[in-house]
């Protein structure tokens, strides 16, 4: 590619209600495709998480640990799968709608994981795609592991090698939160917003959080950056912003001013 | 694998009603997924065509000829393709809810043409899955091509391929007609079933066709055939079978006597 693409995750958190098993919602999966269709960015790889799609099935058949021999686990891996097809048509067939040409790009088709990490990743598809002017919306997925059988692969780690291998211009992330806490913004008021952090300032971040062991007192948002280490080091910016709220989105992906987190290599 | 695997294509004039634009057979769907449940054939390898989910979009914006270098194009097999997922989604759905371990395998995602023929195809997760004891469901779909950008790739090359590839025990081919005839059954009283054709009397066959040319007077039964002939040369038999009717299926799978064609080397 020419020009370097924007890679974009929404947030699991953002399109479904975590809350309620199975339920998208579809007001901000519509918003975002405007504003994603008003933005106007090429090239642009979506991916998006599972939220109350894939995690509850996921969590109910123990797929990320793999495959434990049994039949009813089998059917289990299908439902998370299908769950997500689910959730990913309903994201599709938004930006389709806002004429956006998005193109369905299903993990478990194509990738396999060795340990939970990716191991194998064929673009040529992909790459493809991409050249001829088409979004591919990919996401997390339960996929087959070369050691474990199966497992689940994260729409974190999937940005983070997507980024490196396409040599990414940026990658930014929709979470309904504003970025990086110092804690759990949604227990915490004390809490507060970190706008830029290096990955010095990271790994102190993560030792401190290493200390406390039990929780990750970001409220998890730690362990999703943890993550993107691997595209910030090759020098990939990563923004972490609020898609839970109107237009902030749109604002990233134009690069103009918006409350958040950027992390960088220096 | 240990088994050859048994590779079943759903005729997309089964499960689609084909007079109406995206149009499912919703009942026919569930009736052979008990059928395929019932039979317990394993490893079973499935493949749907388009019916009345992908055939219009797809003569609609010409996505068979190639990329016309216009964005509209790029729409319409953004919708191509989005149809196809969803005719797929009703498939795997009624499979999951006979406890049949169902997973949508997306053909664009991972197999790649040149000028409408497939050219590249990493097998690794698809022979993954089918050791674990999943079902794998392929579909008819539009597909990103080398020479032309993208393209069509019917179910019917998929099933050959897959045949060839997995050294498959055997081809069923579930149509609405019962098997191919000497003429078009729909159309001409006259026409008569032949229940067993070999390679030889299929060439005799195609030659008299290829004399008429303008239409395939066995109803577009034949085209589809030529298709299979790479598999029935390496020795597959193709038996093909009326899925409309209720049992014809489940008999096809359990290998009971069963009205239809079978295509065999000799």
């Amino acid at each position: 590619m020419s020009v370097k693409p924007t890679v974009l995750k929404l947030g699991g958190s953002v399109i479904t209600n975590k809350e309620k098993t199975l339920t998208p919602r579809l007001p901000t999966i519509e918003r975002l495709a405007k504003e994603i269709s008003r933005a106007n960015i090429s090239p642009l790889i979506l991916v998006h998480g599972g939220g109350s799609f894939g995690h509850p099935l996921a969590k109910r058949y123990r797929i990320k640990d793999g495959f434990n021999g049994k039949v009813s686990q089998l059917l289990g891996f299908a439902k998370t799968h299908e769950a997500m097809v689910a959730l990913n048509k309903l994201v599709v067939d938004a930006l389709i709608k806002e004429k956006i040409p998005a193109v369905a790009v299903s993990p478990s088709s194509f990738i396999m994981t060795k340990s939970e990490r990716i191991h194998s990743f064929p673009f040529e598809p992909l790459t493809k795609l991409l050249q001829l002017g088409f979004v591919p919306v990919l996401f997390g997925d339960a996929v087959f592991d070369l050691d474990k059988g199966f497992t689940i692969l994260s729409g974190d780690q999937l940005i983070a090698y997507l980024a490196i291998h396409y040599k990414a211009e940026r990658i930014i992330v929709g979470v309904d939160v504003d970025g990086l806490f110092t804690g759990d913004p949604k227990a915490n008021k004390e809490a507060k917003l970190l706008n830029h952090v290096t990955l010095k300032k990271l790994e102190t971040l993560m030792q401190q959080i290493g200390e406390a062991k039990v929780t990750d007192v970001t409220g998890g948002m730690l362990r999703k950056i943890q993550e993107m280490i691997p595209a910030v080091e090759k020098g990939v910016n990563v923004l972490v912003v609020n898609a839970a709220e109107s237009k902030n989105l749109y604002k990233a992906l134009k690069g103009e001013r918006v409350v958040g987190t950027v992390i960088s290599r220096s």
